[in-house]
Protein backbone atom coordinates (compact mmCIF):
# COMPACT_ATOMS: atom_id res chain seq x y z
CA UNK A 1 0.00 0.00 0.00
CA UNK A 2 2.29 2.55 1.14
CA UNK A 3 4.13 4.34 -1.67
CA UNK A 4 7.80 5.21 -2.11
CA UNK A 5 8.00 8.57 -4.78
CA UNK A 6 11.43 7.96 -5.64
CA UNK A 7 10.29 5.15 -7.48
CA UNK A 8 7.32 7.04 -8.91
CA UNK A 9 7.75 7.66 -12.46
CA UNK A 10 5.30 10.19 -12.64
CA UNK A 11 7.65 12.01 -9.93
CA UNK A 12 10.21 14.38 -10.93
CA UNK A 13 11.02 15.71 -7.23
CA UNK A 14 12.08 13.66 -4.56
CA UNK A 15 9.39 13.92 -1.93
CA UNK A 16 11.58 15.52 0.14
CA UNK A 17 12.72 17.99 -1.98
CA UNK A 18 9.05 18.94 -2.86
CA UNK A 19 7.76 19.28 0.66
CA UNK A 20 10.90 21.39 0.92
CA UNK A 21 10.51 23.75 -1.21
CA UNK A 22 6.12 23.95 -0.88
CA UNK A 23 7.34 24.74 3.02
CA UNK A 24 9.86 26.97 1.84
CA UNK A 25 7.51 28.99 -0.26
CA UNK A 26 4.66 28.96 1.82
CA UNK A 27 6.93 30.67 4.91
CA UNK A 28 8.16 32.74 2.73
CA UNK A 29 4.68 34.21 1.93
CA UNK A 30 3.81 34.28 5.50
CA UNK A 31 6.99 36.19 6.60
CA UNK A 32 6.74 38.71 3.65
CA UNK A 33 3.62 39.20 4.39
CA UNK A 34 3.93 40.03 7.91
CA UNK A 35 6.67 42.56 7.46
CA UNK A 36 4.80 44.25 5.28
CA UNK A 37 1.76 44.56 7.59
CA UNK A 38 3.87 45.66 9.81
CA UNK A 39 3.61 48.94 8.27
CA UNK A 40 -0.19 48.69 7.56
CA UNK A 41 -2.98 49.89 9.78
CA UNK A 42 -2.91 46.34 11.07
CA UNK A 43 -3.53 47.26 15.21
CA UNK A 44 -2.55 44.38 16.67
CA UNK A 45 -1.19 40.91 16.12
CA UNK A 46 -3.93 38.97 15.67
CA UNK A 47 -4.88 41.40 12.68
CA UNK A 48 -1.26 40.87 11.32
CA UNK A 49 -1.95 36.62 11.63
CA UNK A 50 -4.96 37.32 10.07
CA UNK A 51 -3.50 39.03 7.16
CA UNK A 52 -1.02 36.61 6.74
CA UNK A 53 -3.58 33.70 6.89
CA UNK A 54 -5.77 36.06 4.17
CA UNK A 55 -2.41 36.15 1.99
CA UNK A 56 -1.68 32.39 2.22
CA UNK A 57 -4.83 31.48 1.75
CA UNK A 58 -5.61 33.39 -1.15
CA UNK A 59 -3.09 32.70 -2.94
CA UNK A 60 -3.17 28.97 -2.36
CA UNK A 61 -6.57 28.98 -3.46
CA UNK A 62 -5.62 31.18 -6.43
CA UNK A 63 -2.33 29.98 -8.00
CA UNK A 64 -2.19 26.14 -6.30
CA UNK A 65 -5.97 24.79 -6.79
CA UNK A 66 -6.35 27.42 -9.79
CA UNK A 67 -3.25 25.26 -11.52
CA UNK A 68 -5.13 22.42 -10.70
CA UNK A 69 -8.69 23.69 -11.84
CA UNK A 70 -7.70 24.67 -15.15
CA UNK A 71 -4.98 22.29 -15.73
CA UNK A 72 -6.84 19.47 -16.40
CA UNK A 73 -4.18 16.74 -18.09
CA UNK A 74 -1.40 17.57 -15.17
CA UNK A 75 -1.28 13.86 -14.38
CA UNK A 76 -0.16 12.99 -17.81
CA UNK A 77 2.49 16.04 -17.54
CA UNK A 78 5.89 14.38 -16.96
CA UNK A 79 8.17 17.49 -17.79
CA UNK A 80 9.42 18.41 -14.02
CA UNK A 81 6.98 20.82 -13.36
CA UNK A 82 6.50 21.63 -9.49
CA UNK A 83 2.96 23.08 -9.28
CA UNK A 84 2.03 19.51 -11.15
CA UNK A 85 4.32 17.43 -9.00
CA UNK A 86 2.64 18.99 -5.56
CA UNK A 87 -1.11 17.42 -7.03
CA UNK A 88 0.66 14.63 -7.60
CA UNK A 89 2.18 14.27 -4.54
CA UNK A 90 -0.69 15.23 -2.40
CA UNK A 91 -3.14 12.54 -4.59
CA UNK A 92 -1.70 10.10 -2.83
CA UNK A 93 -3.67 11.35 0.13
CA UNK A 94 -6.88 11.62 -2.32
CA UNK A 95 -6.79 9.74 -5.47
CA UNK A 96 -9.79 12.13 -6.21
CA UNK A 97 -7.69 14.70 -7.58
CA UNK A 98 -6.15 12.50 -10.28
CA UNK A 99 -9.46 11.26 -11.40
CA UNK A 100 -10.66 14.85 -11.48
CA UNK A 101 -13.76 13.87 -9.63
CA UNK A 102 -16.58 16.01 -9.46
CA UNK A 103 -16.98 16.64 -5.98
CA UNK A 104 -13.25 18.06 -5.92
CA UNK A 105 -13.31 19.62 -8.79
CA UNK A 106 -16.21 21.67 -7.92
CA UNK A 107 -14.95 22.64 -4.60
CA UNK A 108 -11.78 23.57 -6.00
CA UNK A 109 -13.63 25.67 -8.49
CA UNK A 110 -15.09 28.20 -6.05
CA UNK A 111 -12.39 27.82 -4.24
CA UNK A 112 -9.94 29.38 -7.05
CA UNK A 113 -12.39 31.66 -8.85
CA UNK A 114 -14.08 33.26 -6.01
CA UNK A 115 -12.77 32.83 -2.51
CA UNK A 116 -9.35 32.92 -3.55
CA UNK A 117 -9.61 36.62 -4.79
CA UNK A 118 -11.68 37.51 -2.30
CA UNK A 119 -9.16 36.57 0.49
CA UNK A 120 -7.00 38.27 -1.05
CA UNK A 121 -9.01 41.20 -0.52
CA UNK A 122 -9.79 40.58 2.80
CA UNK A 123 -6.35 40.59 3.25
CA UNK A 124 -5.83 44.27 1.60
CA UNK A 125 -9.40 45.38 4.43
CA UNK A 126 -7.65 44.31 7.55
CA UNK A 127 -4.49 46.11 6.22
CA UNK A 128 -6.59 48.94 5.64
CA UNK A 129 -8.74 48.78 8.57
CA UNK A 130 -12.18 48.74 6.32
CA UNK A 131 -15.46 48.86 7.72
CA UNK A 132 -16.27 46.04 5.89
CA UNK A 133 -13.74 43.74 6.66
CA UNK A 134 -15.22 41.60 9.72
CA UNK A 135 -18.31 40.96 7.74
CA UNK A 136 -16.56 40.51 4.60
CA UNK A 137 -13.72 37.69 6.34
CA UNK A 138 -16.75 35.97 7.84
CA UNK A 139 -18.42 35.40 4.88
CA UNK A 140 -15.41 33.62 3.54
CA UNK A 141 -14.72 31.78 6.52
CA UNK A 142 -18.06 30.46 6.48
CA UNK A 143 -17.93 29.25 2.87
CA UNK A 144 -14.70 27.69 3.53
CA UNK A 145 -16.00 26.04 5.92
CA UNK A 146 -18.87 24.97 4.19
CA UNK A 147 -16.14 23.68 1.11
CA UNK A 148 -13.84 21.71 3.52
CA UNK A 149 -17.07 19.57 4.78
CA UNK A 150 -18.38 18.70 1.46
CA UNK A 151 -14.69 17.52 0.85
CA UNK A 152 -15.09 15.73 3.58
CA UNK A 153 -18.10 14.25 3.25
CA UNK A 154 -18.16 13.53 -0.53
CA UNK A 155 -15.21 10.96 -0.02
CA UNK A 156 -16.67 9.93 3.44
CA UNK A 157 -20.41 9.30 0.95
CA UNK A 158 -18.26 7.13 -1.38
CA UNK A 159 -16.19 5.02 1.48
CA UNK A 160 -13.29 7.21 2.55
CA UNK A 161 -10.98 5.08 0.32
CA UNK A 162 -8.94 7.33 -1.46
CA UNK A 163 -5.33 7.04 0.01
CA UNK A 164 -2.68 4.85 -1.02
CA UNK A 165 -2.16 4.34 2.70
CA UNK A 166 -2.73 5.34 6.48
CA UNK A 167 0.47 7.69 6.76
CA UNK A 168 -0.96 9.89 3.25
CA UNK A 169 -4.69 9.38 4.85
CA UNK A 170 -3.74 11.59 7.68
CA UNK A 171 -0.85 13.88 6.84
CA UNK A 172 -2.07 14.60 3.49
CA UNK A 173 -5.80 14.33 3.04
CA UNK A 174 -6.46 15.20 7.22
CA UNK A 175 -3.48 16.88 8.36
CA UNK A 176 -3.51 19.55 5.53
CA UNK A 177 -7.39 19.61 4.41
CA UNK A 178 -8.05 20.70 7.99
CA UNK A 179 -6.66 23.57 8.57
CA UNK A 180 -9.41 24.80 6.04
CA UNK A 181 -11.73 23.46 8.98
CA UNK A 182 -9.89 25.16 12.31
CA UNK A 183 -8.63 28.31 10.73
CA UNK A 184 -12.16 29.38 9.24
CA UNK A 185 -13.97 28.49 12.41
CA UNK A 186 -11.72 30.47 14.43
CA UNK A 187 -11.91 33.24 12.56
CA UNK A 188 -15.77 32.96 11.52
CA UNK A 189 -16.07 32.59 15.89
CA UNK A 190 -13.90 35.58 16.04
CA UNK A 191 -15.97 37.52 14.13
CA UNK A 192 -19.41 36.16 15.23
CA UNK A 193 -18.85 37.72 18.81
CA UNK A 194 -17.26 40.50 17.91
CA UNK A 195 -20.37 41.49 15.16
CA UNK A 196 -23.07 40.27 18.15
CA UNK A 197 -21.56 42.02 20.56
CA UNK A 198 -21.55 45.76 18.06
CA UNK A 199 -25.48 44.75 17.43
CA UNK A 200 -26.42 43.68 20.66
CA UNK A 201 -25.02 46.57 21.91
CA UNK A 202 -26.77 49.36 19.40
CA UNK A 203 -30.35 47.10 20.30
CA UNK A 204 -29.81 47.60 24.06
CA UNK A 205 -29.45 51.42 23.53
CA UNK A 206 -32.43 51.24 21.29
CA UNK A 207 -34.10 49.44 23.93
CA UNK A 208 -33.39 52.08 26.92
CA UNK A 209 -34.21 55.26 24.64
CA UNK A 210 -37.66 53.81 24.47
CA UNK A 211 -37.53 52.60 28.07
CA UNK B 1 -37.84 12.47 -24.12
CA UNK B 2 -40.56 14.13 -22.62
CA UNK B 3 -42.11 12.11 -19.45
CA UNK B 4 -46.02 12.04 -19.09
CA UNK B 5 -46.66 10.45 -15.24
CA UNK B 6 -49.58 9.20 -15.71
CA UNK B 7 -47.78 6.44 -17.92
CA UNK B 8 -44.72 6.32 -15.22
CA UNK B 9 -45.24 3.04 -13.32
CA UNK B 10 -43.16 4.39 -10.38
CA UNK B 11 -45.83 7.22 -9.52
CA UNK B 12 -48.82 6.61 -7.99
CA UNK B 13 -49.74 10.32 -7.19
CA UNK B 14 -50.75 12.40 -10.91
CA UNK B 15 -48.37 15.11 -11.44
CA UNK B 16 -51.30 17.27 -11.22
CA UNK B 17 -52.51 16.38 -7.89
CA UNK B 18 -48.85 16.01 -6.75
CA UNK B 19 -48.54 19.86 -7.55
CA UNK B 20 -51.72 20.68 -5.96
CA UNK B 21 -50.77 18.48 -2.92
CA UNK B 22 -47.00 20.85 -2.63
CA UNK B 23 -48.17 23.87 -3.46
CA UNK B 24 -51.15 23.62 -0.91
CA UNK B 25 -48.41 22.23 1.80
CA UNK B 26 -46.24 25.14 1.17
CA UNK B 27 -49.02 27.85 1.37
CA UNK B 28 -50.61 26.54 4.37
CA UNK B 29 -46.55 26.72 6.03
CA UNK B 30 -46.18 30.45 5.04
CA UNK B 31 -49.80 31.25 5.85
CA UNK B 32 -49.84 29.67 8.93
CA UNK B 33 -46.15 31.36 9.96
CA UNK B 34 -47.77 34.70 8.66
CA UNK B 35 -50.80 34.70 11.11
CA UNK B 36 -48.12 33.40 13.96
CA UNK B 37 -45.42 36.20 12.87
CA UNK B 38 -48.28 39.04 13.62
CA UNK B 39 -48.07 37.81 17.17
CA UNK B 40 -44.58 37.92 17.66
CA UNK B 41 -41.79 40.65 17.93
CA UNK B 42 -41.11 41.38 14.79
CA UNK B 43 -41.49 44.58 13.38
CA UNK B 44 -41.97 44.92 9.85
CA UNK B 45 -43.68 43.41 7.10
CA UNK B 46 -40.26 42.46 5.97
CA UNK B 47 -39.08 40.72 8.85
CA UNK B 48 -42.58 39.03 9.13
CA UNK B 49 -41.81 37.25 5.89
CA UNK B 50 -38.11 36.55 6.89
CA UNK B 51 -39.56 34.45 9.47
CA UNK B 52 -41.81 32.66 7.04
CA UNK B 53 -38.89 32.25 4.81
CA UNK B 54 -36.89 30.02 7.39
CA UNK B 55 -39.90 28.46 8.79
CA UNK B 56 -40.21 27.17 4.70
CA UNK B 57 -36.77 26.27 4.21
CA UNK B 58 -36.11 25.09 7.26
CA UNK B 59 -39.26 22.63 7.08
CA UNK B 60 -38.10 21.51 3.48
CA UNK B 61 -34.79 21.05 4.56
CA UNK B 62 -35.57 19.02 7.77
CA UNK B 63 -38.60 16.95 6.55
CA UNK B 64 -38.44 16.93 2.59
CA UNK B 65 -34.82 17.05 2.14
CA UNK B 66 -34.22 14.99 5.22
CA UNK B 67 -36.89 12.26 3.70
CA UNK B 68 -33.94 11.97 0.75
CA UNK B 69 -31.15 11.68 2.52
CA UNK B 70 -32.13 8.71 5.13
CA UNK B 71 -34.34 7.15 2.72
CA UNK B 72 -31.95 5.39 0.13
CA UNK B 73 -34.50 2.85 -1.59
CA UNK B 74 -37.11 5.65 -1.85
CA UNK B 75 -36.75 5.44 -5.68
CA UNK B 76 -37.58 1.68 -5.16
CA UNK B 77 -40.82 2.37 -2.79
CA UNK B 78 -43.91 1.48 -5.07
CA UNK B 79 -46.40 2.38 -2.45
CA UNK B 80 -48.10 5.60 -2.65
CA UNK B 81 -46.04 7.56 -0.38
CA UNK B 82 -46.34 11.49 -1.45
CA UNK B 83 -42.72 11.95 0.36
CA UNK B 84 -40.83 9.47 -2.31
CA UNK B 85 -43.40 10.20 -5.20
CA UNK B 86 -42.38 14.07 -4.69
CA UNK B 87 -38.49 13.49 -5.29
CA UNK B 88 -39.60 10.52 -7.97
CA UNK B 89 -41.45 13.78 -9.58
CA UNK B 90 -38.24 15.81 -8.90
CA UNK B 91 -35.50 13.42 -10.45
CA UNK B 92 -37.09 14.15 -13.71
CA UNK B 93 -35.73 17.53 -13.48
CA UNK B 94 -32.17 15.93 -12.20
CA UNK B 95 -31.97 12.34 -12.67
CA UNK B 96 -28.99 12.92 -9.96
CA UNK B 97 -31.48 12.09 -7.69
CA UNK B 98 -32.38 8.76 -8.99
CA UNK B 99 -28.44 7.73 -8.79
CA UNK B 100 -27.93 9.15 -5.15
CA UNK B 101 -25.48 11.48 -6.77
CA UNK B 102 -22.32 12.08 -4.14
CA UNK B 103 -22.57 15.41 -5.50
CA UNK B 104 -26.14 16.01 -4.71
CA UNK B 105 -26.04 13.78 -1.57
CA UNK B 106 -23.54 15.84 0.33
CA UNK B 107 -25.12 19.20 -0.58
CA UNK B 108 -28.34 17.65 0.98
CA UNK B 109 -27.11 15.75 3.87
CA UNK B 110 -25.78 19.24 4.86
CA UNK B 111 -29.02 20.76 3.79
CA UNK B 112 -31.24 18.65 6.14
CA UNK B 113 -28.89 18.11 9.26
CA UNK B 114 -27.23 21.40 9.51
CA UNK B 115 -28.58 24.14 7.70
CA UNK B 116 -32.39 22.94 8.35
CA UNK B 117 -32.64 22.90 12.28
CA UNK B 118 -30.86 26.28 12.03
CA UNK B 119 -33.20 27.70 9.50
CA UNK B 120 -35.99 27.09 11.76
CA UNK B 121 -33.92 28.66 14.42
CA UNK B 122 -33.37 31.65 12.76
CA UNK B 123 -37.17 31.86 12.59
CA UNK B 124 -37.45 32.02 16.03
CA UNK B 125 -34.21 34.79 16.11
CA UNK B 126 -36.46 37.14 14.13
CA UNK B 127 -39.20 36.32 15.57
CA UNK B 128 -37.63 37.25 19.46
CA UNK B 129 -36.06 40.18 17.85
CA UNK B 130 -32.54 38.39 18.93
CA UNK B 131 -29.05 40.24 18.72
CA UNK B 132 -27.47 37.57 16.60
CA UNK B 133 -29.76 37.40 14.91
CA UNK B 134 -28.48 39.58 12.16
CA UNK B 135 -25.01 37.69 11.19
CA UNK B 136 -27.28 34.74 12.14
CA UNK B 137 -29.34 34.74 8.99
CA UNK B 138 -26.13 36.41 7.08
CA UNK B 139 -24.33 32.98 7.83
CA UNK B 140 -27.09 30.54 7.50
CA UNK B 141 -27.79 32.46 3.76
CA UNK B 142 -24.04 32.03 2.91
CA UNK B 143 -23.98 28.62 3.69
CA UNK B 144 -26.87 28.52 1.42
CA UNK B 145 -25.87 29.96 -1.64
CA UNK B 146 -22.61 27.93 -1.61
CA UNK B 147 -24.53 24.71 -1.39
CA UNK B 148 -26.30 25.81 -4.40
CA UNK B 149 -23.73 27.35 -6.25
CA UNK B 150 -22.45 23.88 -5.93
CA UNK B 151 -25.17 21.95 -6.92
CA UNK B 152 -25.40 23.77 -10.13
CA UNK B 153 -21.80 23.46 -10.58
CA UNK B 154 -21.56 19.80 -10.44
CA UNK B 155 -23.87 19.15 -12.39
CA UNK B 156 -22.10 21.89 -14.91
CA UNK B 157 -19.08 20.14 -14.73
CA UNK B 158 -20.70 16.64 -15.72
CA UNK B 159 -22.28 18.36 -18.79
CA UNK B 160 -25.46 19.02 -17.28
CA UNK B 161 -27.84 16.64 -19.06
CA UNK B 162 -29.54 15.16 -16.22
CA UNK B 163 -33.15 16.37 -17.25
CA UNK B 164 -35.70 14.19 -18.90
CA UNK B 165 -36.68 17.24 -20.91
CA UNK B 166 -36.42 21.00 -21.92
CA UNK B 167 -39.31 21.29 -19.52
CA UNK B 168 -38.21 19.91 -16.88
CA UNK B 169 -35.12 21.28 -16.86
CA UNK B 170 -36.13 24.68 -16.61
CA UNK B 171 -38.89 24.20 -14.16
CA UNK B 172 -38.16 21.93 -11.39
CA UNK B 173 -33.48 22.07 -11.93
CA UNK B 174 -33.38 25.58 -12.80
CA UNK B 175 -36.83 26.95 -11.33
CA UNK B 176 -36.61 25.42 -8.00
CA UNK B 177 -33.53 25.59 -7.06
CA UNK B 178 -32.84 29.09 -8.24
CA UNK B 179 -35.26 30.28 -5.40
CA UNK B 180 -31.81 28.94 -3.48
CA UNK B 181 -29.86 31.26 -5.10
CA UNK B 182 -32.42 34.44 -5.46
CA UNK B 183 -33.36 34.41 -1.22
CA UNK B 184 -30.09 33.89 0.53
CA UNK B 185 -28.35 36.72 -1.77
CA UNK B 186 -31.12 38.67 -0.67
CA UNK B 187 -30.91 38.03 2.61
CA UNK B 188 -26.63 37.96 2.86
CA UNK B 189 -27.04 41.23 1.24
CA UNK B 190 -29.82 42.97 3.65
CA UNK B 191 -27.71 42.13 6.50
CA UNK B 192 -24.08 42.59 4.85
CA UNK B 193 -25.60 46.34 4.32
CA UNK B 194 -26.82 46.74 7.93
CA UNK B 195 -23.65 45.08 9.78
CA UNK B 196 -21.41 46.95 7.57
CA UNK B 197 -23.52 50.47 8.60
CA UNK B 198 -23.28 49.59 12.33
CA UNK B 199 -19.68 48.41 12.02
CA UNK B 200 -19.17 51.88 10.49
CA UNK B 201 -20.78 53.69 12.26
CA UNK B 202 -18.96 52.30 15.58
CA UNK B 203 -15.91 53.01 13.67
CA UNK B 204 -16.33 56.54 13.05
CA UNK B 205 -17.37 57.40 16.30
CA UNK B 206 -13.84 55.62 17.93
CA UNK B 207 -12.15 57.89 14.96
CA UNK B 208 -14.25 61.23 16.34
CA UNK B 209 -12.70 60.45 19.44
CA UNK B 210 -9.48 59.69 18.95
CA UNK B 211 -9.49 63.39 16.92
Amino acid sequence: MSHSSGTDMALNFSTASLHAWNGVSLLLIIFVTWIISGMSQAKSKIERLLICWWALTGLIHVFQEGYYVFTPDLFNDNSPNFMAEIWKEYSKGDSRYATRHTSVLGIESVASIVLGPLSLLAAYAVAKQKSYSYIFQFAISIAQLYGTIQYFLTAFLEGDNFASSRYYYYSYYVGQSSIWVIVPMLIATRYWIKIHAICKRLQDKKVTKVG
